[in-house]
């Protein structure tokens, strides 16, 4: 007789719905990051926890420190509030299984994700023990301000000389159908917000007044009529949003003093936040002059555009999805902001996941069978990465 | 011995304290109007209660009924709030005189114009009874929506065959000195309400979403821009002003369904309420026509413009006021509307009276040797009208 008994695979829905009964909401623990540290750890891992501020961060790896072939996974175990629980048909941290489906918060965003990569990591490593390093990066605070996040596991691995050579973000990626869409980067999204300060009047003597609302809407019209750009080779045309225009004025004989506007872009690599400030202050001022109405203006910068150009990580992902799935993902900028933003400025970065359209939702759920699927694409890309 | 015995002169200042501690903030008659019936019914007048709804109004004619020559005065006796009492220096419904002045609430607007043109009447058919008719009407809702005020006694007037051939409103009409200006008309006042619709979504992807702002911005832009006309021969420009624009979104990654904003317009002769209603709704049409936004209007029509050209009646005003005063008021179309709007349908109407600085402010005041002139001027407008 041969022995041929192997340890059994890490199960990544049961994974999934330990995870999702930790309560996990920014910027709680939850148990979630303690269940994934001592799994980890039981697998060979070297843990270490990251945390900053109130936020909870786990760094996990498998092999040598410092290895030229270290490949990274990047995931979040904090989830968005449930709202009121009563809009739910479950226990949003139940885990409930019906219908081929896993209920709850994170079942998509992305307590599933983190688990297909963990289970995929640790059976790897443990069946084919490669030459090289796995290391998880996993933070408690990507949908929360992300200040003490990601960012807090990057700034103690540069510290500490623990580095990725190439890293795959675990977010949801596919719009619609599991394997149709790889981000390669993100646009940048900038915020500004206006005050238009005049003076206050009666509306039958606006010569004695200096009404501040022609200028913001001067201003309003020519920002969003500005055709930014017309695209580049990997993103879409920027766009800019205004998202509120407010005066709260209830009287129709008086000229308010003061308005106010706030927008919103979302830019493309041929912009920054530096140039696009540069460019919202110029035409404020452009107003300004015209109007006699002085307008400040304050910005937020929540991240830079980038790209990780197509190349070997992006075909090596984009391989394994095909293989899987026998979809050819797209390699696509759009959508909104990731943790990839920070973890681009260290290594290549791309990110593949499941399909994202309950997230954030009541009654998220997530097909237990693309948990599994996408455990094996993740194994796929480990596989092919230290062939 | 001739018996040299006259009555008492009307004291004007008396009466105006009288009719300050009477607490009549709209809708309060606030014992003002009861006051004044039972001194004009006392002193000959035959007085009607012309109230309608929650407003008490005052009709009072001496002499006889439907006479050619018919002289009117129009005034109120409601006044605006104190609002916070701790603010004032004195009792807002006091009366206190100190430094030659009257202090209290309608001290300017108008109790002082009303007890001297009902000092000035009283006196004037007593000493040198003419042949003619004196009319006063009084309202209680001036200041407030005026739908129930001069308006019902002017319908109440034409249902029972009274009527005034030149009407006087003793409004404040001088901005600083006492006789600098009479009002001959005023300009119309108009507000409209619109409502942009757009479809709500994510900044992210605006193309998934249609933003009502830029549409609004836009439009209020043009509004604010065009000049509506470079004034007429008695009135100044026509002005617009924006007065509120209004969203409520509180967050940059979301493109808001809705906006609002109001504007109002105070036109001249050469506009109407209909006219500008359809300019405006025209502006709307053809932003909605560029920008795909739907945008709705509703409009309210506080007054036309009006104007009695000058002639007999302001002649006749300018050199009482000249005579007593010694200055040469301009004759104007300034300010917000007055009851006179109303009477313009019915006889030319004037208005003269005192300087309005300190009208609904916190310590409003009137010098009592203006009441005293006031009615002196008013006095001398009757005795010249029955010459």
């Amino acid at each position: 007789m041969t022995d041929t008994t192997t340890a059994p695979e890490t199960d990544p829905v049961a994974l999934t719905a330990a995870l999702i009964r930790c309560p996990s909401v920014t910027p709680e623990e939850g148990g979630a990051l303690v269940l994934l540290e001592e799994l980890l750890t039981g697998a060979g891992f070297e843990c270490h926890r990251a945390d900053r501020g109130e936020v909870s961060n786990l760094f996990a790896r498998w092999g040598a420190k410092g290895h030229a072939r270290t490949f990274g996974f990047n995931g979040h175990t904090d989830v968005v509030p449930v709202g009121d629980p009563a809009d739910w048909s479950v226990d949003p941290f139940g885990a409930v299984e019906k219908d081929g489906l896993l209920w709850g918060r994170g079942a998509t965003d992305m307590k599933s994700g983190v688990a297909a990569f963990a289970a995929a990591a640790i059976d790897f490593v443990r069946d084919t023990p490669p030459d090289g390093a796995v290391i998880l990066t996993i933070t408690g605070d990507e949908e929360g301000p992300a200040t003490h996040g990601t960012t807090a596991i990057l700034d103690w691995m540069a510290a500490n000389g623990e580095a990725m050579t190439d890293c795959l973000v675990g977010e949801p990626t596919c719009p619609e159908r599991m394997g149709e869409m790889i981000k390669i980067g993100r646009r940048g999204s900038i915020s500004a917000w206006f005050t238009a300060q005049g003076v206050q009047g009666h509306s039958a003597y606006p010569h004695r007044a200096r009404n501040p609302l022609p200028a913001m809407a001067r201003l309003m019209d020519r920002l969003a009529s500005h055709r930014l750009d017309e695209g580049t080779e990997h993103f879409d045309p920027s766009t800019l949003a205004v998202v509120t225009i407010d005066t709260g004025n209830p009287a129709t004989n008086v000229i308010p003093a003061k308005c106010r506007a706030t927008v919103n872009i979302r830019f493309n690599d041929i912009h920054s936040g530096a140039s696009l400030t540069e460019w919202m202050r110029a035409e404020a001022d452009r107003v300004a002059a015209e109007t006699g109405i002085e307008i400040t203006m304050t910005t937020k910068l929540t991240g830079e555009a980038f790209l990780t150009p197509p190349g070997a990580l992006s075909e090596m992902v984009s391989s394994a999805v095909a293989a899987e799935t026998n979809v050819v993902p797209e390699l696509s900028t759009t959508g909104g902001t990731s943790d990839a933003r920070f973890i681009k400025d260290h290594c290549p970065v791309v990110e593949f996941g499941l399909v994202g359209q309950t997230m954030h939702q009541v009654d998220e759920t997530v097909p237990v069978d693309q948990i599994r699927q996408l455990k094996r694409i993740y194994t796929r890309i480990l596989r092919e990465y230290f062939a």
